[in-house]
C-alpha cells in the first residue's frame, strides 16, 4: 500500500495533478500546487459539490466568506483558546516538538523522528515543559505590528457562516431548516504534515451548516450523514474504502454533542475524509454573546424566537481528491492494448468518474503526417471544445496516445482516420471497457455529451 | 453617480450580493463577504472565464497554487523590496499615514481626512521622515515567530506561474506559445481603501501568464488586449463604459516593458478594472537567478534555448463584479409592470447578461393557497432545479414576485396558474422585455436551456 501512494506521487507530478509548491527554491513542507490536470479535477469535484448540495436542494444556500475576520470572532469561537497543539522545547537547540509525540518517541517538528526522547535536531535529552501552541497563522492587519493589531488566517470556513447567519436568512427569507454553504480555502499551521497532500498547512473545505430547530437535529444529523456519503459513493469512491468513526462521548469537541467521521481507507490508511457534527446552538450561543447582537430566530409556528441547532456536514475537498486518485489508480502488467508496439511495461489506467475527470475527450489523427486527417481533427477539436475540456494530440502512435489518456482518465477517445474522411466517422474508444465505436462526425457532440451527462 | 454607488450597497446588502465581514463584531475594514447571490454570480464570472480562457483556447492549462509560497520567490520577484507603501508616522499618537497623501492633506491611514497637514486622529502637526511598508501580509511558518520563519501572503498569482513553469511545460508537453491561467485568492495590507468592493483587503485575481518568443511579444500583446477587453463586452458591460489607458513609458513597473489597463466608468470614476502587462524575461530570468535552476525553453526548430517573454492579461474578479452591478443596475420610476396593485416606488431591474445572473429561473404558482397550483409547482421545480439555479417563490402577488427577481436580475419567471393544471402550459416571463409567452411543460426544460445557452 505504501508502494501505491509514492506511484500516485509520481503520478500526479509526471502527468501534472499535483506539484510542491515553490519547488525550484527546495519547496515548503505541507505546501502544495495543483497542476493542469489536478487544478480541473479539484474544480470539477467543487461543481458537483455545488450541484449535489446547493443547486439540487430547496434550502441551502451558498456564501464565500473572508479568510480575515475580525479577531473577537476567534474568541467567540473558542479557537483563540482550544485550537492548540501542546509543543515542548529543547533546552539546548531551542527546537519545538510535539509534546503528544513525546512518549513514542516520534518527534516530527523541526527534524526527523529519534528514537528514545531525544532532541532530533542536537540529541539533547532535556526538555521545557509543555507550552500550547496555536494552529492559527497570524498576521497584522494594517502597518503597525502589536497586538492591537492582530488578525488570524481562518482554520475553517464554519465563522463566517455563523456570522452572517442573519444576514443571509433575512436577505434569502429562509425558513428553518436551511443550510449556508461554503467552500473556502482554510489555513493551519500545523507541526506534525506528511502523508503527501493529506495534512496541508493550506487547503480546501466544503461544508454546510445546517440550521434546524432543536429537538430535530438527531433526525437530521442522521440524514446528512446518508447524503454526505452518498455523494462519496455517487462519485465513484469504492464503498468497501469508506467506513464512518463515531467519536467516543469522551473524546468530543467542546462544541458537539455528535461527532460521526467518514473515513476513507488511504493508501496509509484509514483517515478522516469528511465528518458531519452536531454543534448544537454552540456557536450561534458564543456570538450572540460576544457581539451583543440577537441571533435568534423567529418561529412564525409557534411564535417563539430560538437558538437554532447546527448541523454541520464538512469535507476537505484535496483529501477527496486524493482519495478519488487512490481509488481510480489501477495498473495492468503487460499492457492493456494490443498495438503494433510491443508493450513490455505496465499500462496505468485511471478510472476515475466521468463527471470528475479533467480531461473529457481527447482528438487524435491516426497519422500526423497527413495533412487531410490533421486538419479534419482539428475541425473537430475547434467544435468540442466549446462545449468539454478537450486535449489535442498527434505525437506518437495511436496506442501510446490511448494509453497517455488512459492515466489521466480521459474518458472518450476520438480518432480521426481514413474513414472520417470518407465516411465522415471517427471512432470513440471508451476508457473503461476498450471499445470502439464508429460515430458519425454530426453526431458526435451529442453523442458525447449524452455519455459526459453534460 | 456617488447615489448609485450607494443604491448598488443597499441593493447588495438587501438582496445577499455582498455583506460586511464581521458586521456582528463591527466589520472589519476592506473585507466583505459575499452573500447567497454574490457567490453564485462570482462563481459564474469564473465560470466564464474558465471556458473562454482556458477551455476554449487551445495552448492555455489552468493551475492552481498556494497563497503562502516560500519567502525567496517574492525576493526574486521584486515584492520584498518594491511592493511598498511610504508611510509617515505622527510624532505625538504614533498613527501612520500614506506619505503620498501628505501634500493633498487627504489622510485616509487610520483615521478619516483633515485639511492642513493634520493628523486626523489627535491633530499633531510634526510627522517622522517616510518610511517603507511593504503591503505583503506577514505570517511565520511554524511555531517560532523569528526573521527565518517569515512567510507572507501573496499578493498577486502571477508568481506560482512563474515557479511552475517547467513543470507545466514538461508534464503538458506544451510548446511556446503557451499560457498558464490561474484564479487565485491574494491579499493585500492596504492603508488607502474605499469605494466598497473595489480595493479589498482580499480579492480573487484571473490571470495568465503567456509566454512567447522574443519578439514576436507586441504582437502578441495587442491580441491578448483585444481578447480580454471582448470578454468584458461579451458578459454585457457597455462598450463607452470600457477604455484604455495606456502607462507612459516612465510610469511603468521595473518589470515592465509595456502595460495597458482597462478601466471602467464605475459610479466613482473611472478606474482599473483589467490590464495587460508585457513582462518581457524579468521573472523567469530573475527566478533563474535567485533558485540557480535553469528555466529556459528549448526551441526544436532552431536547436536554441531562450528564455521566453511574458505577456501578462489580469483582471480582479471582485471588480468585475462591482463594474457587472453598476452596469446592470437600472431603475423605473413609477413602475414598470402594470399589476392590480398600484405600484407608487421606484421598480429595480438588475440587466445582467443571463449566463451571469445567479438565479437562471423563478417558479412562481399564481397563488399559495391552491395546492393543486402549489404541488405543480414544485413537482416543475424540481424538474428544473436539476440543471439550473433556480427559486421557488409563493408569497405575495404575482406583480410583486416578479420585482423581486427582476431587483435580482432572474432572466425567467415562470408562472404555474390554471392553465398549467388544464392545457399543461406556464407563463415565462422574460426579464427584459417583461414579454410573457406560454409553453407547454413537457417543452420548458429544452427551452429554458436554449434560452439560457446551458
Amino acid at each position: 500500500m505504501e508502494k501505491l501512494m509514492e506511484k500516485i506521487i509520481s503520478l500526479a507530478k509526471r502527468r501534472g495533478f499535483v506539484f510542491p509548491s515553490s519547488e525550484i527554491y527546495g519547496g515548503v513542507e505541507a505546501l502544495w500546487d495543483y497542476g493542469p490536470l489536478g487544478s480541473l479535477l479539484k474544480s470539477n469535484i467543487k461543481k458537483e459539490w455545488l450541484k449535489t448540495f446547493v443547486q439540487k436542494k430547496d434550502n441551502v444556500v451558498l456564501i464565500d466568506g473572508t479568510v480575515v475576520m475580525h479577531p473577537k470572532v476567534w474568541e467567540a469561537s473558542g479557537h483563540l483558546k482550544s485550537f492548540t497543539d501542546a509543543l515542548i522545547e529543547c533546552k539546548s537547540c531551542h527546537a519545538r516538538f510535539r509534546a503528544d509525540h513525546m512518549d513514542a518517541g516520534n518527534f516530527v517538528g523541526q527534524g526527523k523522528a529519534k528514537a528514545k526522547n531525544q532532541c532530533s535536531l542536537c540529541g539533547g535529552k532535556e526538555f521545557t515543559e509543555a507550552k500550547q501552541f496555536n494552529l492559527m497563522f497570524k498576521t497584522y492587519l494594517g502597518p503597525i505590528e502589536d497586538e492591537a493589531h492582530v488578525a488570524y488566517l481562518r482554520p475553517e470556513t464554519a465563522q463566517s457562516m455563523f456570522a452572517n447567519f442573519k444576514h443571509v436568512q433575512e436577505s434569502m427569507r429562509l425558513k428553518i431548516p436551511f443550510g449556508i454553504a461554503q467552500i473556502g480555502h482554510c489555513f493551519r499551521n500545523e507541526i506534525t504534515t506528511g502523508n503527501f497532500t493529506f495534512r496541508s498547512r493550506e487547503f480546501d473545505i466544503a461544508e454546510i451548516e445546517y440550521f434546524v430547530k432543536p429537538g430535530e437535529d438527531e433526525k437530521i444529523f442522521d440524514e446528512w450523514l446518508n447524503d454526505w456519503e452518498k455523494f462519496f459513493v455517487d462519485l465513484g469512491l469504492k464503498k468497501e474504502n469508506l467506513r464512518r468513526y463515531e467519536h467516543p462521548k469522551g473524546d468530543l469537541a467542546h462544541y458537539s454533542k455528535r461527532t460521526v467521521d467518514i473515513e476513507y481507507k488511504f493508501p496509509f490508511g484509514w483517515s478522516e475524509l469528511a465528518g458531519v457534527a452536531n454543534r448544537t446552538d454552540y456557536d450561534l450561543s458564543q456570538h450572540a454573546k460576544f457581539s451583543g447582537k440577537e441571533l435568534g430566530y423567529f418561529d412564525e409556528e409557534s411564535g417563539k424566537t430560538y437558538i437554532p441547532y447546527v448541523i454541520e456536514p464538512t469535507l476537505g475537498v484535496e483529501r477527496l481528491l486524493l482519495a478519488l486518485l487512490a481509488d481510480a489508480y489501477g495498473e495492468v502488467e503487460g499492457g492493456r492494448t494490443k498495438t503494433t508496439e510491443s508493450v513490455k511495461e505496465k499500462e496505468i489506467v485511471l478510472k476515475i468518474d466521468r463527471k470528475l475527470a479533467p480531461v473529457k475527450v481527447a482528438i487524435l489523427p491516426l497519422l500526423k503526417n497527413k495533412p487531410d486527417l490533421v486538419k479534419k481533427a482539428k475541425e473537430i477539436h475547434g467544435n468540442l471544445k466549446t462545449n468539454f475540456i478537450c486535449q489535442y494530440d498527434e505525437a506518437g502512435s495511436i496506442g501510446r496516445r490511448y494509453r497517455r489518456q488512459d492515466e489521466i482518465g480521459t474518458p472518450y477517445c476520438v480518432t480521426i482516420d481514413f474513414d472520417t474522411l470518407e465516411k465522415d466517422e471517427v471512432t470513440v474508444r471508451d476508457r473503461d471497457t476498450m471499445a470502439q465505436e464508429k460515430v458519425k462526425v454530426s453526431e458526435l457532440l451529442n453523442f458525447l455529451k449524452l455519455k459526459l451527462e453534460v
